[in-house]
């Protein structure tokens, strides 16, 4: 599950809103042991972009799911990775996530997100078949 | 925005447990309109399946995000619809729900699927970009 996860280029982001509903929004991330680190990038322009930040300091809990899709439904299979997700808004921590999203994605190492970073400490793994 | 949605393959479902966790899966589904449906099919075969429907029963709120993944980030896109979730166990709107997933996906025609669905009533879509 872990080497499924980790070489996924995106993965959906769930987290729960202040309200208590449901939020899902696709997102690049980066795997390093147990810790999924995912950065606030340039991409999403607008505030939409900052609801993950508000829901997780409003709820901690974040699941990240990853999965492939085929016409063949035998060839389906997913992961989730269940945690804990807090926020980091700068220093070494906010560093080093950088440094693992660059090394994944090229994108990234052109263009440093300037923005805070998700780190997600997963305790529950699941997957299916 | 219905359009992509309702195009899309694919979408995951998030919801809320019991707990107040979120919650990810992905899933097939239809769009008629402002309604979508899901059924749960003998895809994924553990109790694991049963998660979203004990949570919608506790907490009514769903999310399906449809997105587009791309290494050439300006062709990304997404489409979030939020809306209320329910379970149908039985009787006419089961069926009708079932006739347009398998109007949308052969597999489900050549074998109906025999659970429960899924209808989430949307109140609000969102898109990116």
């Amino acid at each position: 599950m872990r080497r499924r996860l980790g070489e996924a280029r995106v993965g959906r982001l769930a987290t729960v809103t202040p309200a208590g509903a449901p939020h899902v929004v696709p997102c690049c991330f980066a795997l390093d042991g147990d810790r999924i680190v995912s950065a606030v990038d340039a991409k999403p322009k607008s505030t939409l972009a900052l609801a993950r930040l508000a829901n997780l300091a409003a709820h901690p809990r974040a699941a990240l799911l990853v999965d492939q899709w085929s016409e063949d439904w035998d060839e389906l299979w997913w992961v989730r990775a269940d945690g804990a997700g807090r926020v980091v808004e700068s220093g070494p921590e906010r560093e080093a996530a950088l440094d693992l999203l660059a090394a994944k994605y090229e994108q990234y190492a052109r263009r440093r997100p300037p923005g805070a970073v998700v780190v997600v400490e997963v305790d529950r793994w699941r997957g299916w078949p």
